[in-house]
């Protein structure tokens, strides 16, 4: 029996807003900010992601420019570019070297043009709750995870009852993918923002919520399965890189509100039959996150003159 | 036929001299720096290590203390620590979490009480061959590179007929071992000393070299084998962390000198039938290296106000 009020969502309708906003934002800035973006691998995918990218930044006003380096040379293209008055924004395809030395490079990016929010300035502050970095700069938070941030309050999952930082109270999420630069930030930030979340890898799931005094979030071990979780969660969010991983539609609460940003697809066609809303890809999203942070970058150069302080 | 010449090098005949100059530096400072280490997983072996350090640490005045926690309290412990004056210095012992979240809690350590150099700030300072901080104040570096670099220097590979930043000049040195907290740091300080080197790991070689302008280093890929690095180096200097792997003794250079960092035995007994100088061990160096990267932190802190760039 397949129940026919499952809502399922093209993110271009959410995105399509924040783009408007953006291109009326750009156009009052009367400039044309510019987004490097470094490719240095040779990942087909990427070249396609990298002019999809293009195409989009073309539409709204912001020059981006494709930097096709040899990995070797990376480091010094970054830092190049991060001393480039002309330059507003850095990003980079990865991976590039894989493993540690992608998170080294991560953080060669100035955080005065990370728009990806993956330096660890940015990922201190995004896993203390540390919402700004100075009067009314608001700290940068990762493309991927922000997306879906506010794709959940575009879904009214975020309650405006509820003060900001407080909206997702009562709210049980399971998220399925712990990556450094997805994963494990969104789950931070759901529990930031007041759910209950579970995090869920190969290794188990863990608990993220808040704790007492500054920093805010705290991780806890569990012995929770799947079968545990997924049938008490309001909202799960999967990201598997496996063609073969799918998440059990009879484990489902119904009415859940199911997302999925993996280019597989971990929700089988039967997730329709429990869920009230199924959001089957986010891409688009995304890149207009990458766009917005550019903006918030660009505005803060131009301010009056701030610091990053230390963590 | 067996090269009797050979000289086994055991590293206290260089360790206990660091450390004498240490406890006369410690006996001039009049005071007792403190060292906090955190043990946030059951390896039995770092317990050992740990132990090992106290002892070491007590010796010459310095009060170390074992911190054992849960890892998921690892991040809260190590801010406390960095707020806490009355310490000097912050170690983890790794891994934690294993991957990428360990190099985010590399980076929650104060660069003011990195003993262990592995902050953003003093890797960057290292591949870049930024050498001070600040007039009169050294970088950080990590430590088992720092006291390999010391046992070349000790053993006569530094050459002091050069100026101080080439005194590697016309050595050609095989480091196998490329992880981002050994191998790689350690092939950039040799290439930063004037050094021809070649890293080798199971993805192949890579050459280090200083290149021109600010950013002294430069890794270049190769397709070299062993067979054609091992013949032509001065030194090897071998880490790899597999009981099965061992260094040909048949492509060693005559008169080689060859140093083991693995806790595995990476070079055959037959190794001194090339070799000029054999260490086979390195482990109490290391700890005096992260004994000394605590004074200077010690020293800098207590010296007039200064800050860290952001790089």
């Amino acid at each position: 029996m397949v129940d026919s009020t499952c809502r399922v969502v093209d993110v271009k309708e959410i995105s399509n807003n924040y783009r408007d906003d953006l291109k009326e934002w750009i156009d009052q800035s009367r400039a044309r900010p510019r987004l490097v973006g470094f490719l240095a691998n040779k990942d087909q995918s990427a070249i396609t992601y990298a002019k999809w990218t293009q195409r989009s930044c073309e539409e709204i006003g912001i020059k981006f420019e494709l930097r096709q380096v040899e990995r070797e040379d990376l480091e010094e293209g970054i830092i190049e570019a991060n001393e480039d008055r002309r330059v507003d924004g850095v990003m980079v395809y990865y991976p590039v070297f894989g493993g540690g030395h992608d998170q080294y490079i991560q953080n060669c990016v100035s955080p005065f043009k990370d728009v990806e929010g993956l330096c660890h300035t940015f990922r201190f502050n995004m896993y203390h709750n540390i919402r700004f970095i100075d009067v009314q700069k608001k700290s940068i938070i990762p493309c991927t995870p922000l997306a879906i941030v506010k794709i959940l309050d575009h879904l009214g999952v975020y309650n405006h009852e509820f003060d900001y930082g407080d909206q997702l109270n009562g709210k049980v999420i399971t998220v399925i993918n712990r990556s450094e630069v997805v994963g494990r930030p969104l789950a931070a930030l759901l529990a930031n923002d007041g759910a209950k979340t579970y995090s869920v890898d190969l290794d188990g799931i863990l608990q993220f919520h808040r704790g007492p005094g500054k920093q805010k979030h705290r991780v806890t071990s569990t012995d929770k399965t799947l079968k545990d979780v997924l049938p008490v969660s309001d909202v799960v969010i999967a990201g598997v890189p496996d063609k073969k991983f799918k998440v059990p539609t009879e484990l489902l609460k119904p009415g859940v509100v199911a997302i999925n940003f993996s280019t597989d697809r971990n929700f089988p066609d039967s997730v329709k039959e429990k869920a009230s809303v199924f959001v089957p890809a986010i891409g688009k999203m995304t890149i207009v996150m990458l766009q917005r942070n550019l903006m918030r970058l660009y505005d803060y150069r131009r301010d009056a003159p701030f610091r990053f302080r230390f963590s």
